[in-house]
């Protein structure tokens, strides 16, 4: 059993602010909390109700268990269906963004996407696809909102994902700097190389003018069709697909 | 104003089978109603509250009209944030799946796919890349979905989607058919030629053994990083890229 304050405190963690202060953050499933255990992030404490068995979880790491009534998952779930099994888990800090983590690589960077769907989809694509960062601009929806951490089905594990001054880092980055616009060079006669940063813009808008001047190859996916735009992931998957097939022909 | 059944009638078309049974399907918001009032598509009603003005809507066809309050909408939108303005809309009957309506070209066909986003995705994709026909089996979430109208940001006026008997359907074709495997040739690597069908599965299941034992041409999008799967609609979207880029190149 919780106390009021404990769930009321589990709850507040649907706040980014509250996330951000206590660095923490809830996955709920035991498909979610499963990658995570066999990850380099730190399990604080996990839920559970009395039916879940916790050897489910194959456990690597020592983990603080709490067993409680399914009603009081529900009351700090995120989720229309509450899991039977929440853990409360650390937000860890990513090695700086030096050169040369990102050299010899595809990395996604995003400005100003809003929906937490897309930023969670585009992380288990990249996760397919064997990209290893994601960098996005400070307004980009949190990688740790319940919503995210949901649709990343476990590879938010797996890819680190940065907020940072887009501005600063294009200047600053010696890597080609390709950017999803629609006046540009054909992806599909885009020699990607070998390594790079791949900008994509807000679902509504796009990449902001500022940005969009520091991207050095515009890049567009060519329209066949009549649809007026490409949803972001989706505009991410071509991406991401176009510079892996280069590994393979 | 809206009589209290005349509300209760549009609120039912909630549920598929009243959809089935009166043929008729609502769309919100300017901008996907302008795109059905553009294509082949029978507008029956537009309703809109007062500050709405019609003219908006650009009209080439001739229209009935109700003005009405935005409670009003709000008793039988599908939104959490109701629009100024619900078109009713008949339900099209698409030409029946004849060989040549399919030939020198791709379809995509889908295998159970459950989720309306997915399937709205799917739908909106398949615009941008020229393709005509979306063909689905029968326990395929319905197109007139709410979710599903609102996740094609209006790429359902474009493009037809069929309910059929898949297995009857890929018996009888005489086109290639494809399908997204896990143990199929590399996508990279695969030959489509220029005409075919693109079949994709079920998010958790994949596509039916029963399908899968239909399928001459299983094709995979290789796996380089770590995530245990990837979502139907960014899959429909490789497979789309990859079909089209075949133009360009």
């Amino acid at each position: 059993m919780l106390s009021k304050s404990q769930i009321s405190l589990l709850k507040s963690l649907q706040q980014k602010k509250i996330r951000k202060t206590h660095g923490l953050f809830l996955a709920e499933g035991i498909k979610s909390i499963t990658e995570f255990i066999n990850s380099d992030y730190k399990i604080e404490t996990i839920y559970h109700t009395p039916s879940f068995v916790p050897k489910l979880l194959n456990l690597s790491q020592k983990i603080n268990f709490i067993e409680c009534p399914a009603t009081d998952l529900a009351k700090f779930s995120s989720l229309t269906t509450p899991q039977e099994v929440i853990a409360l888990i650390k937000i860890p800090t990513w090695p700086v963004l030096e050169t040369k983590i990102l050299q010899q690589s595809f990395s996604i960077v995003l400005d100003g996407i809003q929906d937490p769907g897309n930023l969670g989809t585009i992380i288990r694509t990249a996760d397919w696809f064997g990209i290893q960062n994601i960098i996005c601009s400070e307004d980009t929806v949190d990688a740790y909102n319940a919503k995210v951490v949901q649709a990343t089905m476990g590879s938010l594990a797996r890819i680190h994902v940065h907020y940072v001054n887009l501005a600063q880092l294009i200047t600053n980055t010696k890597l080609p700097v390709f950017g999803a616009l629609l006046d540009g060079e054909n992806i599909y006669q885009t020699n990607f190389g070998s390594q790079g940063l791949i900008v994509l813009g807000n679902e509504g808008n796009g990449i902001r003018p500022e940005i969009q001047a520091l991207i050095q190859k515009p890049v567009t996916i060519p329209l066949l069709g009549k649809a007026e735009s490409l949803n972001v992931a989706i505009a991410n998957a071509v991406f991401c697909s176009e510079i892996s097939r280069g590994k393979f022909v």
